[in-house]
């Protein structure tokens, strides 16, 4: 069997993708410290907040103040959301250097979100990638809905495929594709890797895994022997939790480290100073945080405290 | 890479291994329910309940009774659990047709745990497996610890091989090996199959994880990849939560059923009436069921009604 990378890129998606789906009171400080503890525990990249309408996500409406109360942002990773140009002005004006921008592998998804055919979402993003381009800032795209679709039930692997190609052919320097209702299993993640990779550089591939039915890591194992090297995931399992208080949405970032440095695979970060931002975070939100890895270092600090 | 295999023995634990571990309040009827629901969901084999000593295991003082009052057990895969002769002549009385030993791959936890080592804890069973195989019964060995000890930290590989040798010499059907704490990795797993593939036949090689990391299903697929086609697990993820009440001990059932169906591996079990069978074991008992897709089950069943 294959021996596993030597280095794997944890991409988090927390501050961002964790908190947009929470009551709307966490405060602009809570999330600042956020992003620096991430940053301190050695997260490679974190992506910040999102800059879109806050009529639509209240809960990212200090994007801009959040970014700007951020220490020593020249040559970080430190990616920002747009859906628009509006958007991209937004994250120019506070100076993020990378954005990230998403349509959906789902005809139907991206019928029913924003009425709009895949073809047009991308359209809507030509101008955005442009100016990006144009002022030198990375781009990121994100693919949801790449595994299954609430809507239309199976996506085929082709239209993730062509997605892909799409963005790619945007100037995404990199793009991100997600499990968006946590469906994907093990011989699923095998097969569109595999086409991934007869299309792309797999170093250009991301996997966004959902850890739903439990097998978020099962799914990047398989991931793993087949050359994919990022993964997105959120500190303490935050966000995405479509069932039950505690139930898991987001694969959790400390029981993606765990795993990896149990493997031998370097990610450069520091899991006790990740479970500490994590904490820190339920400490002053008291948010769920269904990482079971998290849990079993709460537990050992509580028995050894 | 390799196919799935075509099919999966699932052995079901909940009604022993996670019914051991809860408070001593669960009727003896309740018990008899849960073990003939899961038997009626398909499960192929169900370990019915331990006949150990009442002092050490207050929870399951009613083995004989409910063993007795199970239906149609001719030619069903019912096993208990028995630590010495004492016990095998009480599962002989019931009419138990397979019997499960346990010793641990550990040196520390065997001294510690009965004050044995694994040769004396070995010798120990000799009487009792020389009976069963009198008597016509089918033994199966339980070695656990087999991924890191509690007391020594790390447990050496050929003492794994070499603890299930000596149970396959004592005339064990099959062997069980067990991550009891709870820390194992795709890579270990993938180290110790191979190990154990070299020595005797996978076939005769039953996983038993647990999910506390939230990696069982990373080391299910590993192991699948391996050869390895028999998975013990728990029916809601009942038992052997070491941390907080939620967080997950024994991989749960439907996690593992679910995967596996998605994979195209045949399990014999009906997943809806296996979630029947834990949801009608929590409204009896209110244990906490940490499986994954139990509550995704659960919360589509609520959104549906």
């Amino acid at each position: 069997m294959s021996r596993w990378p030597e280095r794997v890129t944890v991409y988090e998606v927390g501050p961002r993708d964790g908190l947009q789906n929470v009551p709307d009171t966490i405060s602009t400080e809570t999330k600042v410290r956020f992003v620096e503890a991430l940053r301190g525990a050695g997260l490679p990249a974190v992506e910040v907040t999102s800059f879109v309408s806050p009529k639509w996500v209240p809960q990212l409406a200090d994007g801009a103040e959040v970014f700007s109360s951020l220490k020593d942002t020249e040559g970080a990773r430190l990616p920002v959301l747009v859906p628009n140009l509006k958007g991209l002005e937004a994250a120019l004006t506070v100076g993020a250097r990378e954005v990230a921008v998403f349509t959906a592998a789902s005809e139907a998804f991206n019928q029913k979100n924003i009425n709009a055919s895949i073809a047009e979402s991308i359209a809507r993003f030509e101008p955005v990638a442009k100016k990006a381009q144009d002022e030198g800032l990375t781009l990121r795209g994100y693919v949801s809905t790449a595994f299954g679709c609430p809507y239309q039930g199976d996506v085929p692997e082709d239209d993730v495929v062509d997605t892909c190609d799409r963005l790619f052919q945007l100037g995404c320097a990199e793009v991100s594709v997600g499990d968006t209702i946590g469906v994907g299993d093990p011989g699923q993640v095998q097969s569109l890797c595999l086409a991934l990779g007869v299309r792309f550089e797999l170093e250009r591939i991301a996997l966004h895994l959902h850890d739903t039915p439990g097998r978020a890591l099962a799914n990047v194992v398989t991931a793993l022997r087949c050359g994919v090297t990022t993964f997105d995931s959120s500190a303490g399992g935050l966000g995405g939790c479509p069932y039950a208080p505690g139930a898991a949405g987001n694969l959790a970032t400390e029981d993606l480290v765990e795993m990896l440095h149990r493997l031998g695979v370097g990610t450069g970060v520091d899991l006790e100073a990740l479970a500490d931002a994590s904490v820190a975070l339920a400490e002053e939100t008291g948010l769920p945080q269904p990482s079971r890895v998290l849990q079993a270092i709460r537990a050992r600090r509580a028995r050894e405290s």
